[in-house]
């Protein structure tokens, strides 16, 4: 299984919105094969987004981002994001909550 | 929620033998308060292991540490690693696969 933990910097002002872009979007992605996605925030600042996926594989994932509703959810949060991203992937082996 | 996602790094040819720790520590922490325990591996190199954790809260997760399990797969991970961790915390906002 593909692993993905990234984040993402929201303007000042918008990470609430932002959120809940992410966690509408986490209701759509189980049927295109994701078996986790998880949204958090930084305690640090309140910027900072935080997410962490489990796909099938990264294919399910890559094509994941050409559904219509993906890409509307990407559409809905970009203007409100600074550009500022991190990401990290990595192949989960297994643990509590993984299928 | 508290999420943590951490990497350690294992002496050379020991990742599997610390994988496996992970995952049946990882069967033990569910009615310590923790809701995912996801363990994966690095694809770029053979020594490095990835942990996304979500627990209750950070008190349920310093908690857990304490615990007979936990200290013995401890002992039995540490002198497999290297001593290079990195760590990051948030708070767990919702999700695909959060309670």
């Amino acid at each position: 299984m593909y692993g993905y933990f990234g984040s993402m910097k929201t303007r000042p002002g918008h990470r609430e919105e932002v959120v809940a872009v992410l966690l509408r979007a986490s209701e759509q992605v189980k049927a295109a094969g994701c078996h986790l996605y998880v949204v958090g925030v930084a305690d640090e600042d309140d910027q900072t987004i935080w997410v962490h996926e489990v796909w099938d594989s990264k294919e399910h994932h890559d094509a994941s981002l050409q559904n219509p509703e993906t890409r509307a959810a990407i559409g809905a949060a970009m203007p409100l994001l600074t550009g500022e991203f991190t990401s990290q992937e990595f192949s989960v082996v297994g643990g509590l909550g993984v299928p």
